[in-house]
């Protein structure tokens, strides 16, 4: 390709919104352009580089024996509605009708469609199978933003195992653990798997791909002792033990405008610190209005409370159903003796005694609680986010805690939609089973911002050669000077026959203006053609990566950059 | 591959309601799978065979310098109003709604958003450019039908070029055409191209690439003696002169009770000859009521009255209307003396004298009628669809008259897109002209479909290398004999070492369901290992078209398959 006749619209400015590095440098260096909020057209660059990261999905979901589909994305709405999640995915389901007034909505996710393909077989001996796709998937999210990281329409591979039972869903899962090492390795990423939430998803068990960035949403939680690694929404951790003393009897007693923790605790530092309080806080589960009680010091993980109660629709309570409910307002509630609502409790509530807790009238608490006698507790769970400080559970070394980006995401579905499709195997003996599911993602552009957020310096990107739009550029310094123009145009010809993915820039340009192109655009490798090193029969050779120029004869170059470029597209195999 | 642990869902029997071939085997074939209306999902094989259509495609784009990009499917309706063609696509677009309300549509063509990414274009050195995707489309099709011929989601290769001038767009278009022709060519088909309406989509002119098939939609008119090809709905004929005689006074008459050109000519042979009556039909404009006059033996083709009138909204009155319109019903009506309506009449009816109509009073016509002398024409049309036996307008000679499928389309847009979405460019005096643009497009799916309706026999389908899921298949005869096994096995990893796309058929079936399957899938070479051959140290070697089987050695059917697998990869290069 020739610069001059190739669209590639660099910008010095970014868009005043862009915050994430990788959504400023991916539009400065014209891979993308908004079209809506979270709306993005791939530019030429954008595509070279996204077909190369499909590429290599490709390659590795074949090599593990996953057969390649291609799956509607404008579904019929009762399929979603057999599976529930029709309702479960509100309004990040886009949903619409057609001419004939069916209602249809767009693929978020396509665990219904192949459950409904699984039906087609019938017995253990066409199983295991493994059935991917690469396609666009469509979420109606609140906040798009950050470029490509939050996005309303996207590219998945999603991929989709079927066994006859659990230990084969669990070989599966493990091909695809390791299979996504190997791709997030060739993209030039440093994802590690981690524990995680199955979310809407349902199923057993399921692992995110995390690659550490200050552009990311998830916080995870690291042990360097054990390598234990989760996400905040799923992780644990130990608690220091205490001391609660002898059990004494329950006490009400004046706490006048004291309506917070804090402020408790310091009225009353002999029987209110922090972890001797217990937090009450009332959320509607599914409608129901529901006590959830924490020890003073700790926060709720809304998602560990979805996930406890497996609950569709969860959210606080509104202050007038707090005072319908318990008869005080936030600040003086507390679950002794309440048994017209269900309660659950945090696990490190557990045997604690002379706790202190609201009375459910305003301006009182009460002392010397014991938990589990004072307060009828239905359910046990856990439901705190774990805080820096704190200790592993499996190895007792402070944790760690770190933001990154979900690159990838793995779920042990079991039989859900396996038995809500029908898709039932016959095994050797004759007997019906529902086929065992396993469900897996990428996303194929934000692992793109991924790679940049991972991979840049001021001037701008630095692909991997694996996935960078062109792996070479020529740059002409001065194009009109004929001993320049030749010489370039038989090293971009001898790379062409080498079969590099070179681009010469050929324009009429001051040499600056080529250079910061190229090193925004991020090329690892330059080849800078002028017309001194022309004549002593040398080019300039510059690494993208560090910037590192040295010079190299004008007959050795060709070779030399070829083994530059064939060596960077091992990278991660 | 092994066929063993391939989904391959074939089927003995086609879904009741599939009539095209393509349908019934692309089906049974196990190659698609309809999930609702004109709603399919591409099985493994279907995918196979669909990547190669689209890296065919995306060679001969290349090559003609396109640029691939990739754009959002789901478009804010306002970039849809800003070209008029919101309500103009009518119920065809899909509309929704996100959650913030904004009204969106599926994209079922990009000219609006391409034109968009046109304005970031601001010099005619910047021109010429060819930017191309290969994405999902979107039509809310009132009868889906016939398998992938016609579906409601389809992959679509549109490309749009941008130029300077006009001149620039007839190089483009040239390009398109010819890299059209190697396409067809590549993928087994005999497509020719045809001149056509451009339809909804505006602009010159344009071309369609028409796949001769009785599954087709479109009719196509061709002329062997000078090479013309129209669709019909754009052909036009010579018309055998008709001597009108001398002019007469116009005179009404009584006809009781005979509504049909057919029953007067018969009742009033001297005066109403078909060819001698006019024929008047009543439309509904742009809500404007209207007039049609043709030639009583000539019919009236509704997308040419479309293109005549531009217009968005075109249906014949309801019968209230009509009475309402002229006093009086269908079979009597005429134009003689109409000034409150408009009236467009078909060209063959130019300088008629002595012509019959309706008097607009039921039971009346008029005869010696004199077109222009008598009836108020506004505006003259070629309105009237050819019909078998007419003469070419160029050469004189017969015109021939066929069924095909639409298998590409390629239009002069011109400047209303860019006019629309403001994409200015300076030539090179500093003059501002909108971008002159073209707009080209190939479906894939329904290629595949065109390739099976023109490559099949009654044993299934016939792949042409170039596209087949498999290029070859070993055939084990008896996969329990460690010797057939064995020399298999060597053949398939001799095949695939030499990049053959290879299937080794190991499956415990008996040898004719395999050879049935075989044929069904259409996979080009088949290679039948069996027990008394190996021990003779032969295969069989069978062509899939023609089915002719031959033997060869065992030790040389690799290099030979893998020759004609070579040579089959050519087509059409």
């Amino acid at each position: 390709m020739r610069w001059s006749q190739a669209h590639i619209p660099t910008l010095r400015e970014a868009p005043a919104d862009a915050e994430a590095v990788s959504h400023r440098l991916l539009v400065r260096a014209g891979f993308i352009r908004q079209i809506a909020a979270g709306s993005y057209t791939m530019l030429p660059l954008g595509q070279r580089t996204r077909l190369k990261v499909e590429r290599i999905i490709r390659e590795e979901m074949d090599a593990i024996g996953a057969q390649e589909m291609l799956l509607p994305t404008l579904h019929p709405a009762d399929i979603w509605r057999k599976s529930g999640r029709y309702d479960l995915m509100g309004d990040n389901l886009f949903k619409l009708k057609d001419r004939k007034d069916t209602d249809m909505v767009l693929g978020m996710t396509e665990e219904e469609i192949f459950a409904l393909h699984a039906t087609e077989i019938f017995s253990y001996r066409d199983l295991p199978q493994i059935w991917y796709q690469m396609h666009i998937k469509f979420r109606d999210e609140p906040r798009p933003k950050a470029g490509l990281l939050r996005v309303r329409e996207f590219t998945m591979k999603d991929s989709y195992s079927l066994d006859i039972d659990w230990a084969g869903l669990d070989v599966a899962f493990e091909k695809h653990r390791e299979a996504y090492k190997r791709i997030f390795a060739r993209l030039g990423l440093s994802a590690v798997d981690v524990e995680a939430s199955s979310g809407t998803m349902g199923g057993s068990e399921s692992v995110e791909f995390i690659q550490r960035s200050e552009a990311g949403e998830d916080w995870i939680v690291t042990c360097d002792g054990c390598g234990y690694r989760a996400n905040l929404e799923k992780a644990t951790s130990a608690l220091v033990p205490i001391e609660d003393g002898e059990s004494t009897s329950i006490e009400k007693f004046p706490t006048p405008g004291l309506r917070t923790i804090k402020a408790l605790a310091e009225a009353f530092p002999e029987v209110a610190a922090p972890e001797r309080q217990i937090k009450t806080l009332v959320y509607v589960v599914d409608g129901q209005p529901t006590l959830i009680l924490l020890r003073g010091d700790h926060e709720l993980h809304e998602q560990k409370l979805i996930d406890h109660t497996g609950s569709t629709n969860v959210r606080p309570a509104h202050p007038e159903e707090i005072r319908e409910l318990l008869g005080a307002d936030p600040g003086s509630l507390g679950g002794v003796g309440v048994t017209h609502a269900p309660i659950i409790a945090d696990n490190a509530l557990r045997g604690r005694r002379n706790m202190t807790t609201g009375a459910n009238e305003d301006d009182f608490h009460y002392k010397g609680v014991e938990v589990e006698r004072d307060i009828p507790v239905g359910d046990w769970a856990d439901l705190r986010t774990v805080a820096l400080g704190d200790r592993c559970v499996e190895c007792g070394s402070a944790l760690d805690l770190w933001k990154g980006i979900e690159v990838g995401h793995i779920f042990k579905l079991g039989t859900k939609y396996s038995e809500a499709f029908g898709a039932i195997v016959q095994d050797e003996h004759g007997d019906s089973h529902p086929i065992v599911m396993g469900s897996y993602g990428i996303g194929v552009e934000r692992n793109m911002a991924a790679v940049v957020e991972a991979n840049h310096d001021d001037a701008g990107i630095i692909w991997p050669a694996t996935i960078a739009p062109y792996e070479v550029v020529v740059t002409l310094v001065r194009p009109d000077d004929p001993a320049v123009k030749e010489a370039g145009e038989r090293l971009y010809s001898g790379l062409l026959a080498n079969g590099v993915d070179v681009i010469i820039d050929d324009r009429e340009e001051r040499p600056g203006v080529k250079f910061a192109d190229a090193e925004l655009v991020g090329i690892p490798f330059r080849i800078t053609v002028g017309p001194k090193g022309v004549a002593e029969g040398k080019v300039e050779l510059t690494i993208r990566r560090g910037l590192e120029t040295e010079e190299v004869g004008l007959d050795q170059v060709v070779a030399k950059v070829t083994e530059l470029v064939t060596a960077g597209r091992q990278l991660g195999r």
